[in-house]
């Protein structure tokens, strides 16, 4: 069963409708037992993908301050071996990334073949804050969408498999765990002024993020909506779903590794002068 | 206990002395125990470096074909977060690197402030089989050691902690773990016929390792030898080095975390106009 909720491409989306705190019907020890199983086999995929070098895999996640990006890279890529596994965390574009197009900088740290990226917030920014404060005309940052469209499917026509979470949390949810923040002193440095400030655009990032999830949602490029209000049910979401989109790879990619097997033994005993 | 073996720097290295089965006085259960829990430690540590942002750690692996590099990586990182941990395996140059001089590459991949980087393989390859082959002649790679001096000099006093470990393993062993790739199908992949033809420098490789660890050996950029046939005592030896490096660090970084939690608080109470 898919928990995660995907939107059909070119319909309409209303976040309002998704209940952040949505669980599936599992309560949090069996979710937690699940995170687990999913998690090991999400290792055990990351390693033949790494090995079998065919395929890259293309992590996007998105969402408002707190939503739990961070806790979600950390839970969901727990067995995922290092070497192999690419996290990388988009923050305020540099002046030399400013003075390029938006995707310059996104193009450099895509995923080779045999390799697992996740970008901590994306290409996105760009028609989410870069809209919402107006950082860029409208004549401007409308015409993105159909870039990011045909950049990722440049992408995925070149073997990258690609997800993209948005994880929706409500707006008490986000007041919380902001004063959760506030009252426990090891978490503070986690705090911003600006977070408080960026709240009040909440209902323009709640539109940006509806029409981002519409104009930008390809078959082979899919937004997946992660009720992420609680943490465990977020990365079960988040894992069964990169889950399920490897596991349909895992013969092709044992065969594409017997095969090298295979020719590179020909080769070992070729050069001992033995025969097959 | 330390039990790795770290030469005086300067002091002449005879890696024949040194018994690539060495276990410390362990066993196996009891090494795989304090693996785990050096694993969990520096987990943590490296959640602390990243957040405190002061600091950063550059760990290089080297050793010959089949020493364990990759299985180390795996099982001394299993606990750090993939955000802000990452892994480097340098191959055989490009011809754009080859027109660069040999710390070009290098240079670009070495951890910014928060940042975990593990090289597997390195810019010692530059003195080790370019100088085995003579990629390059003597009088260029003569050079290098002082070359890699004053680059982990740089990197040293700009707050990159780094450590480096030779993976020691016997000629004897290297041979089992070769020929157990030919009869395991699954791991066939891993071979390759160049692997048996490096074998015929087992020695020329050694004595240049010899040289590259007595050369290049500073107080702040130490190597580390580690006696590797006995994989989980490899593992022991590796993750202890390297929370006993970063464990003094501990309270610095916290302190650090400390005084921008209040910074922010502070700013945060301001805008409210609350008074501290």
């Amino acid at each position: 069963m898919a928990y995660g909720i995907r939107p059909q491409p070119g319909k309409k989306v209303k976040l309002g409708d998704i209940d952040p705190n949505m669980n599936g019907g599992l309560d949090r020890g069996k979710g937690e037992e699940k995170v687990l199983e999913l998690t090991k086999e999400l290792g055990d995929l990351q390693e033949l993908l790494y090995s079998a070098g065919t395929h890259s895999l293309l992590v996007i996640l998105q969402g408002i301050d707190t939503s739990g990006k961070d806790g979600t890279i950390r839970s969901v890529f727990r067995e995922a071996n290092p070497q192999g596994t690419r996290v990388v965390p988009f923050k305020v574009p540099t002046p030399l990334e400013k003075s390029h197009d938006f995707l310059w900088r996104i193009h450099q740290q895509v995923p080779e073949r045999g390799i697992v990226t996740v970008f901590n917030r994306s290409h996105y920014e760009d028609v989410l804050v870069a809209r919402v404060h107006e950082l860029v005309p409208k004549s401007i940052w409308s015409l993105r969408y159909e870039h990011i469209n045909d950049f990722e499917q440049a992408l995925a026509e070149n073997n990258t498999l690609i997800l993209k979470f948005f994880l929706h949390i409500s707006k008490d949810e986000q007041e919380e765990r902001l004063l959760a923040r506030e009252r426990e002193v090891e978490k503070a440095w986690k705090l911003s002024a600006a977070d408080w400030v960026e709240r009040r655009s909440w209902d323009k990032y709640i539109t940006a993020y509806e029409d981002a999830i519409q104009r930008c949602n390809a078959k082979n490029a899919p937004w997946i909506i992660v009720p992420a209000n609680r943490k465990w049910f977020r990365n079960v979401v988040v894992a069964e779903a990169i889950v399920d989109l490897l596991r349909p790879y895992r013969e092709v990619w044992l065969e594409a590794l017997a095969d090298r097997g295979r020719s590179e033994l020909e080769a070992i005993r070729a050069a001992r002068g033995e025969r097959g």
